[in-house]
């Protein structure tokens, strides 16, 4: 099926719920996809301090202002959207992500692998690597930043039956997006990483956030990266049955050929 | 621990077991290291027409002519070797590669994820990813060539203990040289993948191997890469500490930070 896909990459200001919801708005408000990915965190920022930040910022997935904000405009849009928020839930704060389809359902997807000080302000997640349909009923997985560094998670998404892998994320190292064209390759699955940009301090220590967000093919090819500054909205055309196509020759298909008897992975 | 470790690059002569022998001999003879990685079939050569091309040129692997060299060679330069061979075992081949040391010892891989119309010529492996002590005792996994899709391959080895990965390799296709960047990377192991240069023909079809043999560090730094159709001999010197040391900031280990009970990897 033929599905138009975007990334969305901008700087968030820290602590400033209204000024990144608004930015975010008038970023997409006048552009039609399917299926739109934002960065990790895109309404808070990332640097917090403490907990007591994240509790002033986080908010719960299904009636928060992010999901208001995204409700309104998948549904002016008729667009799904992927984008990351902290989440409160029963007292606890997650660093999730949301799937907002037009229909108003909304799916979450809690960061699995916390990197560095994200594990003195978040839980764990919880959720596991699960698969939504987003809009056109495409099977949609989710993953939020420092995921990728472990192969497991891109893979069980793909076993799962995902198409495309939205991935959110905040990057500092300079590994993640060429890393995800080995995710690509190895599954033969879209990625679709946004990332933001611009730096946050928090008086004893200044991130810079890599941007370079980028959509890639089943076979790894880069349909468009950004660059590590620009803030930007960008939609392209793919053809997701190229996903479902795990044969890469004659002989060899990636998922049949896996002799998962040989593999010791706990 | 300084460790020593090199590549060898060369073009096999299809069917030639003698000439590829020699090859290697007049390549390696004057080369003193710790371990060299040299390519997948290397004493016969890839592209056969038939089983009874392959039966031709397999060898036992305990005493065949190339266990046989690399015995000699490794006694004589006190260098531990690993060296792609079609092995014989009880009238079934394999496309396999064995570990020599100077002790006089040989471990035994069998390649699990066979490429192409190899499927037509071997059996597929059935050793599983296995470790071995190279000299100086250091742990050492395999695989060979197309096993680096299959993200398992590498992560089974590293989490066996593996702290090098040698991978000896026919590659053709364009894209296993900057994924394993990413095999390093994510499991903190030293990669060495040893690749032919050259074109085979039999006819009905032609390869053309892409060189650009690599050592690269735990962080998935190139230490050296071979350009696309050099012979040569390359050895470097490495610490093969890095590789126990999977944490990557002061909060995270890659390996204690990997949420099995959220993989599906069945």
């Amino acid at each position: 099926m033929k599905y138009k896909v975007g990334i969305c990459q901008f700087e968030p200001k820290l602590l400033n719920v209204s000024y990144n919801l608004d930015k975010m708005k008038e970023l997409l408000l006048n552009v039609k996809a399917d299926l739109i990915v934002l960065p990790e965190l895109a309404s808070s920022g990332y640097l917090f301090n403490s907990k007591s930040e994240v509790e002033k910022v986080s908010e719960f997935a299904m009636d928060g202002p992010t999901a208001t904000l995204f409700k309104s405009l998948s549904q002016h849009n008729d667009t799904s959207y992927v984008v990351g928020f902290p989440e409160k839930f029963e007292k606890k704060f997650y660093n999730s992500a949301m799937l907002v389809n037009p229909d108003g359902k909304i799916y979450v997807y809690r960061k699995t692998h916390l990197f560095y000080e994200e594990k003195l302000r978040f839980e764990s997640g919880n959720s596991g690597f699960q698969i939504f349909k987003a809009k056109k009923d495409v099977p949609v997985g989710m993953m939020i930043c420092f995921d990728w560094i472990f192969p497991e998670s891109a893979r069980t998404l793909a076993l799962k039956g995902a198409q495309i892998i939205a991935h959110p994320a905040n990057l500092v190292l300079p590994w993640c997006q060429q890393a995800m064209i080995t995710r690509s390759l190895e599954n033969r699955i879209f990625s679709i990483t946004a990332n933001r940009v611009g730096k946050e301090s928090n008086g004893a220590k200044e991130l810079h956030f890599t941007g370079m967000s980028q959509i890639l093919t089943t076979k790894g090819e880069i349909i468009r990266r950004f660059d590590k500054n620009e803030e930007s909205v960008y939609v392209t055309e793919i053809e997701t049955n190229d996903a479902q196509e795990k044969k890469i020759t004659e002989f060899n298909d990636i998922f049949e050929d896996r002799k998962t008897k040989y593999y010791n992975l706990n």
